[in-house]
């Protein structure tokens, strides 16, 4: 075996690893939050494609259930402060460089915020439509959060997240009329990858879409206790 | 020592030693590069922030010098097959999942593509405003992409790669006029990480503010001959 070769293996063994033990402690998260009754959202999608203006609009539109955000980012806590100002239970995590959230971390931020049994807490990945798609953290679904001026090439040229989504919400409606989205394009995109997950329209800027997101959301967590 | 930290250190081993043969490749890279007189741009950027139009924007304001492409995907080939459409020298990488491109990726592609002496080489890396950042690939300088409607907070969200960034294009400032960008916020927050890469306002779609684009890529060309 060359110098080469070796390493290769080992790389690959400690990736393995990584990925082992993260699925294991994914689990046990996951277990914990079924014990309380706590459904839980894992928030996936690009820098930009409006990840938290997507949730304001869903907690607006679900007064009738209590809601906790974890925000994860790699620096600042521009999104927990907004969050707070309108009066919803957020909390920050800061990877410090790490492009995605992973069961560990989530385990740990978990074992000091307050949540409340019977509720929904949303986990608000990184910015990154390719890493966050490969690390379970607990969740019980996975919502990807695509946008109407990022193109509609996005499932062709990031399928993993298209594919692993269990729902998934075009963003910024409201702008289609100022850029060349390709509809069909999109939806054949999508439906090549994953004939499960519905696809919702909404414009975090008007507030449009949100019922339909929020009934989704409420069947999956009945259909899940 | 327990298995636990026995672990994270074979894990940070393996890390360490992935940069440092990374960096090695590079600049052996570079090398090439510069015994060809290539000049090599490393086009940063999330997804759907435009870095195909951004570079068909370039490559049209600047005829007088010869160009070629090596498009990074994780799958697909959509771009490489719009740039050869326009008679544009374009050639495909795909990752295979990867999230970033490497100095071992553009190495074995290089060995078989064909460059002209004298040219500039743009590499479009994968759409992602983190990982990309970490990897150096060969390349001359960096160039960012960035766009009005992925919101004026992501110097303080991402800010590794606006410190490594050469340059930054803000691309879509046609769409300004319907998206809530804080200018003033954006320009802090790059100002705050680096103080020498210029910001150009550019729209991919309408084909304003590249030819200060390309006149600021021949200066760094020329003072780097």
């Amino acid at each position: 075996m060359t110098q080469e070769q070796d390493k290769e293996i080992k790389k690959i063994a400690v990736m393995e690893d990584i990925y082992r033990e993260n699925d294991r402690l994914a689990a046990e998260t996951r277990d914990g939050l079924d014990r309380r009754n706590i459904f839980t959202v894992n928030i996936m999608g690009a820098p930009g494609a409006g990840k938290t203006s997507v949730l304001r609009g869903i907690i607006a539109s679900m007064s009738d259930t209590p809601v906790a955000v974890i925000e994860g980012d790699i620096e600042s806590d521009i999104d927990t402060k907004v969050l707070r100002e309108l009066g919803i239970n957020a909390f920050q995590i800061n990877t410090g460089g790490a492009c995605h959230l992973d069961a560990p971390m989530i385990q740990t931020r978990l074992a000091d915020v307050q949540l409340s049994d019977n509720s929904i807490l949303f986990i608000e990945n990184i910015g990154n439509l390719v890493c966050p798609a490969e690390f379970q953290i607990g969740e019980h679904i996975k919502l990807l959060i695509v946008d109407a001026t990022d193109g509609s090439d996005k499932p062709y040229k990031y399928p993993l997240a298209f594919e692993k989504a269990d729902g998934i919400v075009l963003n910024k409606c409201d702008l289609k009329p100022y850029v060349d989205f390709d509809s069909a394009f999109f939806y054949k995109g999508v439906q090549a990858l994953n004939r499960k997950a519905p696809v919702f329209e909404v414009s975090g800027k008007t507030g449009e879409g949100f019922p339909a997101v929020v009934a989704w959301l409420k069947e999956r967590r009945a259909c899940h206790k």
